[in-house]
């Protein structure tokens, strides 16, 4: 019925293409040049990678034994596309996992090889056909297994696909060596290439990115805590007050789904060798701790937050006789989780954590006496509930703050952190990290001074 | 100075290494041995792969023309074992990717090769060098595109080291064609060897896991909603209850930090096609929504959890005033959520979710009209607390389940869900999903029949 429409529809359609796809086009470039505004280093790996290939790919070009140059030099410049990631750890890990999955698959597909030849022409594909199928279900079921996938995953890939390219090749047992030799060879100068570009230009340690991270996270809580008390308690008394300025109040946000990156940048960190303030055998998994109770301080900080949103206020009158205890419990957990951060940003024990936890556990007293106190007998219970929640949630994050505490000391235990006594040098004076905490706004520029570096 | 003890120690440490590597391996068997039992999938995959790959290696074992069967084999084998992945989504978004990416790097490979050929002995280096470097700069560059990176980043990948491949290869004109022809070829052969036996041998469709996933994430909200009450009130009058079946209380944990699992999933899921109930277009990014929904939710009950755990209780007489409004408002809540689970899961609409809401809107109206009263005055207000707070989530989880609700009637819209009232096969009433809702233990079945399946 409608089908002239219909045509004339799909006829614009068809002609409204082009400009369609141009301006996805500007739009994507749009998007591309702002990202490369906002991290420089994405270029550089970009340019990096181009390199690696440009050398890899010219070394073969001129090599003088054109003689099997194809296959050679294909497996080179493969080698380094798939394995040059961004972080030195990630190309590290798997450029460790294809040299020793070739190495090891290589060896076995050249027993199973040979077995297969030697038992005569029939037995040949049959034998060839089982171990290939053995080898295969049993490598891709052990990529299952947690620990092996979150390491070994690509290793186990490039053993199953070296296993079944030598043993299924059909050549003499001397062909086979040397198809094997030539993989190895080039599969190992492949991954050297992109190792040692990796490492030497602009590198990205993913540890240290680890490390910022959780640092970063400790950071975001602490400016959300901080900025709580007086934000709850402004909030009715001078109307809407602006909300420009107020980013610090959403950061955290990010620190409720970061489990799964925190987990990946963990696994990658461990393959990195030393490099600056980190040792080969940094305690990376302790990160993970600290990141797990950071997120459960989130979780409760998430539910502040609804309070600052919710529509049912307290009545001024009882907030105020609240207000400087909670002000006092919210901004005192924020300045020792903001101390924290430094703690674990700069590997510098602090000792004013504790001043600040023991502070906020005696505003938490005298709020707790003041609410045992008959003060509130004329109050409906409706109308105490909200700030009676709030009450109770920075009473638990005081708590979460004494956790977090205690698994950065023992971050600090394990990485060798340095004490504050000891004589620093003097570009970390500048750097504001032995000076006292009392003005918060430091912290802030350090944070913002390592991030752009 | 103590070197004859660290000495004795390396020893005794390399006298049990065989003996300590035994017992990992036997760990590590068992585990894997658990694993196929969990989930015996993952054994019906590897025995999949195994498959392909020896199909893929035979075909070409067999092929009569032996002349250059080395690289081709090579590469369909290679194609398998790379492409072949656990879900149908997952597999065929590899394989469409390396297919289209193939093509179009092998003619744009081509192009500079024929350029850089034509413009003499000296240029054709340097030409190829700039090709290959601006090339994979700007595609490495395009892979950190977030839109890109989540559809096309293995396409972009191939589409790189086609182009290198073929323009770097040293080859004549009509050999390099030769060459682009034979992988071109061979990798349609192995993408679509994997594609065909991952689809018809027990496929596993990873839209119908996500739709489980959400299904089964609002049923975990609403088993822990269901036996919230009685638990949060019983806990004190019985003493301890026993602890052994309370699993309920702990599976919305996972929920928390299942977003990125999520994401990848929805990703996935775009590429497959219709199945089942599933259309080809299927809303898979509304589930997305549900997900953020349920976490939101999840971050409440999270909160409402510690409460079971904290050890400031409100008195016994307190908490029996509004025991039994704060046991409804949770029940009619998780009832509602299981209910949506079960329309999300049968994929047809209900409207008995309308009537639980309502019911626990009407106990929370009861709720705060009694916390109106003046029955609570000769308390004291540090000891409401921990009630209040309860009630106070308690109340906003309705306002959750209600946006739940809103977004899965959208999915119902979007997805054409059947109406209650159409005539439904026979299987379907076994399955308990038009019966009404008041027996919630009929759903749990339901869920683990379709986990198992």
């Amino acid at each position: 019925m409608a089908s002239p429409d219909a045509e004339n529809g799909c006829w614009n359609k068809f002609r409204a293409l082009p400009h369609n796809i141009w301006n996805k086009v500007v739009e994507k470039a749009n998007k591309a040049k702002k990202m490369g505004k906002d991290d420089p280093k994405k270029i550089i790996h970009s340019l990096k990678v181009g390199l690696a290939i440009t050398l890899v790919s010219l070394f073969f070009y001129f090599k003088p034994t054109y003689d099997g140059f194809g296959v050679s030099a294909m497996w080179a410049v493969l080698t380094v596309i798939v394995v040059f990631e961004y972080s030195v750890g990630a190309t590290l890990g798997r450029g460790l996992n294809r040299m020793l999955a070739t190495l090891v698959g290589s060896a076995l597909g050249f027993g199973a090889h040979w077995l297969a030849t030697h038992s005569g022409k029939t037995g040949e594909p049959i034998l060839i056909a089982i171990f290939v199928f053995i080898f295969a279900g049993i490598v891709t079921f052990i990529r299952f297994l947690p620990e092996m996938k979150a390491r070994y995953d690509y290793g186990l890939l490039i053993l199953m696909l070296t296993f079944c390219l030598i043993s299924v090749s059909g050549y003499r047992d001397d062909e086979v060596i040397h198809m094997a030799h030539k993989r190895v060879t080039t599969i190992i100068i492949g991954s050297i290439t992109s190792v040692v570009i990796c490492i030497l230009i602009c590198p990205v340690w993913i540890g240290e990115d680890l490390h910022k991270l959780v640092a970063g996270n400790l950071e975001k809580l602490g400016n959300f805590l901080e900025g709580f008390g007086s934000e709850c308690f402004r909030t009715s008394e001078g109307g809407q007050a602006n909300n420009a300025n107020k980013s610090f109040l959403q950061g955290y946000k990010s620190i409720l789904s970061s489990k799964s990156s925190e987990e990946t940048m963990a696994n990658l960190a461990r393959w990195e060798p030393c490099h600056g303030r980190f040792r080969f055998r940094h305690p990376w998994k302790q990160y993970l701790k600290i990141g797990t109770l950071a997120r459960i301080c989130a979780y409760k900080v998430e539910a502040l937050n609804c309070h600052l949103h919710s529509e049912t206020q307290t009545p001024m009158e009882m907030r105020i006789k609240i207000q400087d205890m909670c002000t006092k419990i919210s901004s005192e957990s924020g300045k020792a989780l903001k101390e924290l951060a430094t703690t674990v940003k700069t590997m510098t024990k602090s000792s004013l954590v504790e001043t600040h936890i023991a502070n906020s556990k005696q505003a938490a007293e005298a709020l707790k006496s003041l609410l045992k106190t008959g003060l509130w007998e004329d109050a409906l219970i409706l109308e105490i509930i909200p700030a009676a929640t709030v009450a109770s949630l920075l009473i638990d994050i005081i708590t979460c703050t004494e956790k977090i505490a205690e698994s950065v000391q023992e971050l600090a235990l394990l990485a060798h952190f340095k004490s504050p006594n000891t004589h620093q040098p003097q570009h970390l004076l500048h750097r504001g990290t032995i000076q006292p905490v009392s003005d918060g706004s430091n912290h802030v520029v350090v944070i913002d001074m390592q991030g752009s570096e």
